[in-house]
């Protein structure tokens, strides 16, 4: 019996006749949603260990699902990337996202180290003058040069992220010579300040990639992008770092706890 | 002159001239991309007073970019439904994005109380057999029932989100006849236990919505929503409130703070 035919539907109280294969066509893409939100946390957690999926009818019957609702799941996680159907084999597990921590500040090589070797492809560096909304953020004068940097990053050679980053000119005239390729700007500005990063303001957003970041990241135009913005300070509290990055949203999680009081 | 003039273009090295133009279109839509990460933090933080953005010359002055790049960056925030030219007035602000608290374990009524009244439209709501992985992280026999409710969250009427909710049914009983329409499950849930939500594990991802879940939410469809499972544990530790959370990437942002130390 399918777990949801127990359950009371609002919507199709009194529904007439004519609308009742409507009502069905929305509870059967309910089902498929809600099974669907289940298997994705299995794969993404490596659940499904070798990396195929159980058949669609052991599926069926674990999930008390019908085979119309797990055929639609697992549509669903198609079109998302994360599995494909293979003739003979069923199907499999195609993407891995990466679990970025949310609960301490840490550069994209640091979070994903047990995960492979992030490499940093410098697009653009040098000074510019800061525009009034980053010169105002970072504590300088409008028009203060900033160090600009552009880096599309990757993990095994994986395009993750697209990162725009302003550092103040006087910590980042010393990173103009450094690894910039290898290391993330978090341990560099360390290296460079001699003391250890505070905190950082984040925001996350989810957005739609426009055309010309997709082809950047290697992703369908329009594809979700987790989009983090994030500006870090220094032990001291001085705002040194600001940062615009659009992650894949298609190789990244953030994860992290919540407490009810602080 | 433009800010990125005097900045090295790593991939222009020794391009041929056959090359040139396509570099000159990357570079502008770089700074096009570079510019609208600014406007967008400006407009979701409400620097535009009056809701109508400077005009075009006014950015290109500010910015110290072309009326291209200007031009170019205002597309990429009317692609994303936060302005809209308007003729005779100039480029206004059409979204409101509202902040969702990434620091502490909150309902969606109570984090965004200072914005307006959220609704909850219950769609579904009953008993049903846990599915294993449902029972595991509940820590409940499989196969024992839970409570499913199905959610469309509206702020001030307009969609935010879609919620999938699983709670163990010894508490969710006393739920069904509870005011969901207009109470955070946070809050009954800590009514109904008589202790505190103690913590929560999170995970956010961006996706694509499919078809279904834009239908319910209003908006088109594969548009970005960023996607929060959270898994819900009252004070003494029992988890008791699975959810799978579809916000409307245009309508929310996720703000907090990170440290380095723990």
């Amino acid at each position: 019996m399918p777990p949801t035919d127990r359950i009371r539907d609002h919507a199709g109280q009194g529904a007439p006749t004519v609308a009742a294969q409507r009502t069905r066509r929305r509870l059967r893409a309910d089902r498929a949603r809600q099974l669907a939100d289940l298997l994705r946390h299995q794969l993404l957690t490596g659940s499904f260990a070798a990396g195929t999926l159980p058949h669609e009818s052991t599926l069926a019957t674990d999930y008390r699902a019908s085979r119309n609702t797990v055929r639609q799941a697992l549509d669903l996680l198609r079109a998302e990337g994360l599995v494909e159907r293979l003739p003979g084999v069923g199907t499999v597990v195609v993407a891995q996202k990466y679990p970025h921590g949310l609960d301490r500040l840490m550069g994209l090589a640091e979070t994903l180290r047990e995960h492979g070797h992030v490499t940093n492809e410098v697009r653009t560096m040098g000074p510019a003058p800061a525009p009034v909304p980053v010169a105002e953020r970072l504590h300088i004068p409008p028009g203060a040069d900033v160090l600009y940097i552009e880096r599309l990053r990757r993990l095994n050679g994986l395009p993750l992220s697209l990162d725009l980053t302003y550092i103040p000119l006087d910590i980042g005239t010393a990173l103009l010579g450094a690894d910039l390729e290898n290391t993330d700007v978090f341990r560099l500005l360390e290296a460079v300040t001699g003391q250890r990063l505070g905190h950082a303001e984040i925001t996350l957003e989810a957005v739609n990639a426009d055309a010309h970041s997709a082809t950047v990241l290697e992703a369908p135009r329009g594809a979700a992008v987790l989009m983090l913005e994030r500006l870090t300070h220094l032990a001291d509290g001085r705002p040194v770092d600001l940062e615009f990055i659009r992650f894949r949203g298609d190789r990244i999680t953030m994860s992290g706890l919540l407490h009810r009081s602080l």
